[in-house]
């Protein structure tokens, strides 16, 4: 089975190495060719444009940052959509607005193609070490055929049903990350503002039922001042973004979302390339 | 070393009856006498004013809801402020304001008695099973003094310098506790809003790396409709009003507490005495 | 000139009866015919279809609730897109998304029609008395052209330049309406719960700087208890939810914005069809 | 009568200015003498203690401008409580925390002398022009002995009862005020960040029902970048702070009071000293 991959970012590239360890045939893609540079010189082709990759490919894997990156590889007549068609597959791993994910469904149905949405859970580690976790969303028979190249990339894969089921749970999942985060970090900075040490505090904290590998993870990071990003601030500012949106289209009430969305455009301009967990310095400059 | 018990609701009898066990000579006092039956008959003995209950003491322990209820045992003719005098030792282990606990600090001082805060981390269950940690402020003579008792009630005694530092990590910790489970209760709502399973959702963010006991006892707990009393509703309330006003004293920003804050307002009056995960049905009703 | 009017309710009906007064030849749409029999007694014709109206007719003026009530009208094969072509033109008075604005004036002006977004500022009264505002964006001669229609509506218009301008200008005054309400409301609110006569406030706050009629009109009226809608809270909350997305899309830190658009959200089910200052309710209850 | 008149800031001045203009022989105090120096040259004493100005005034009026000011002044051996006794009256100006208020009060009666809350509507130019609002509770006979003092320095005053009814009434009009001008400025900052004049939105904004003059100062000297203090940034923040506090207590649900308190510990640090409409930097910045 040949698979084309589209994004070679900081997920990508891990996904798109794992599965050519794994021997598949692969071809990639990517707006800038120097990020394809290593995966070429272990035996993955090159494409020029996305519908070359398309038309190559059995499978066509994408894992891009947003529904305008999306657009930009699917549209226009360089697009991968120019060149679906019966027996095609399109999984897209990006994490994107659950409306996009409707219509690109729609775009390559179109085409006589299946379509998965299949967002991942797990950042720039476990992409690498091929321990994320896939929630799919989409044809089922697509779903199957697309097992044994899932399995190459994470540790376990949930089929959800149709589309946009994985991307409404990828989005929940990212507001409860993101917001229970934040709430503790303003707590940090809090306690650093009322004269306590804020490590101390996280230890009391960390030896409680609260703890758990997140946290540590990151908060341990913001303690020493590390912010480098495994996920970063821009992204999240994004992933909230479409919370926001499907929440007022649902119109459900969620005023600690809406906060926490709020505290990240404040921070936006001057950490947006950070990891997400720079919010602590939003709160504490 | 005779210890004197205030205060015999969830935490205090669990505490107090832990502390007879460990067979200290304990008298106790609650303003409604039938809640201190089982530990008189197992030999405490009752007393019928706070001021009674310090005289016969040596240490003098304290368990009580909020600042209203520390007041109404230690002012006035029959409070335990009028028995105070050198050797004895009052210890706090309510979660009050940080201002009132330097204030109580200063009556008993005056007194020339010795003051600790304790207040505690856990609730029902590690109060009755003497699992608790302790976190003490003030002097240090009295804290030696108490420890061979704090060691009876506790897991963990942590000492933190003066008053109120242990108040303040107190209202951080509950803070922390607070606001980030009501992120992720607010997102569990959402999920379920927009045609999810609010415990499929469950089930794939504790599979994650954001898994922790607290969340875990928690969630099952509302996923099953049971909300019965751990840490009430309106305790915790209280307690997110004691950060907002410590936040506003030290002007700190602080934009997730106060919209938690907020939505524990709204289902105050409704649910006041439930469990404080009952924060799930203001968003979900 | 022929103008066909689409949209009869609260603010159509008022204005289209101004035209038909004017002497325009007025053919009329809605989606029930029930709301068009007095204009209709006055010599409008009622068309079947939207098409059937955009044939007949040389302006298309438009005024409906939102985007999905635009697109059951333009869409589709009775739709008034598909009479649409050169010498036609649409105006469209509704308050819609800006992006929305950007597409619909897209899927005109491929017609070889031209387009308006002309979004007014007033609600019933204004409307009856051809008394509104007519914010227009869009192409500067279909504006020449429609100016002797717009007088007859309006006491003043404004050319704003390029869509979506006039839907951003809406979407700016209608939050700095709703939400400057709101914040006044939740303080009077909070008057009344801390024991003070909300009329004797309101007295007094009205008879300072602040005073000016849009407070006056409504929060009279909130002060007798009187909800009867002149601009729905559901239509509000549908405007205050766009101001949120263009808010996101830009990335503006807009936390009062978000707060009271939550707030929105909270009494929406209860409160949908009362006029929008039932946010005092919401407040109150 | 003989009026003692400490606090000689922005506000104090002025009003001491139009007693002694008035006739009434004044006795002043001030932390520093140096803003007294023009009171002086027209015939005011000066005192070099508070409880020197109490022993010579029949009334004590105080303008300060916050809870820590009055302390300073009324507690100690120096302070004024020192000589108060039967036949004294105090009228505080000051906005302060109505439990504050409360407290003084009952200093005030214990001593045997009469106490007045009397928070003043009003800034800057009123407060100069005598044309101050004044919010009066307390002795309803100490109210009627004021009556010819307090017209000098009003165009109304109005009796609401019991104290802390004027305090009250004081800290949900500058609620009401201060949420308002900033959900409108949020608005106009908005604007300017999706690419309109911020002016023509105001212009727009101001020629429709929502004009007030106090919006209209406000904002002219916003859109000139004019940000002398009228009324202080901290100031304001401070008297949010008060709303907060109170609706705390009395378990007030206000999402906007404390979605707009954050903003403005957000932007504290930076506009403090500016005149409050710096709020509208803190989203523009």
């Amino acid at each position: 089975m040949k698979i084309g991959f589209i994004g070679l970012g900081i997920m990508g590239s891990g996904m798109a190495n794992n599965l050519l360890k794994s021997g598949f045939d692969m071809y990639v893609y990517n707006r800038t060719r120097e990020k394809a540079k290593e995966l070429e010189s272990n035996g993955a082709k090159f494409c020029s444009t996305p519908k070359e990759l398309a038309e190559k490919s059995d499978l066509v894997f994408i894992m891009l940052t947003d529904v305008g990156a999306c657009k930009a590889v699917s549209e226009g007549k360089d697009g991968f959509l120019e060149a679906l068609g019966k027996g095609k597959i399109v999984a897209n791993f990006s994490t994107v607005h659950p409306n996009y994910s409707l219509e690109l469904c729609s775009l390559v149905k179109e085409r006589g193609a299946l379509f998965l949405e299949t967002p991942v859970l797990g950042s720039k580690i476990p992409a690498q070490k091929g321990e994320l976790v896939i929630l799919a969303a989409g044809d089922k028979e697509a779903f199957e055929k697309c097992t044994s190249a899932f399995e190459k990339i994470s540790k376990k894969v949930m089929y959800l049903g149709d589309v946009p089921k994985a991307s409404y749970v990828k989005v929940v999942n990212n507001e409860a990350f993101a917001t229970s985060l934040t709430a503790y970090l303003e707590g940090l900075a809090f306690a650093r503002k009322i004269g306590l040490d804020p490590e101390m505090v996280f230890n009391i904290l960390n030896s409680g039922a609260l703890a758990n590998p997140y946290f540590e993870f990151k908060i341990k990071k913001v303690l020493a001042n590390d912010f480098e990003t495994h996920f970063s601030f821009e992204n999240m500012k994004k992933d909230l973004g479409y919370a926001v949106s499907v929440a007022d289209e649902f119109k459900c009430y969620c005023p600690t979302l809406a906060a926490v969305n709020e505290v990240f455009k404040k921070g936006l301009k001057k950490h947006a390339k950070e990891d997400m967990s720079a919010i602590f310095k939003v709160f504490d400059e």
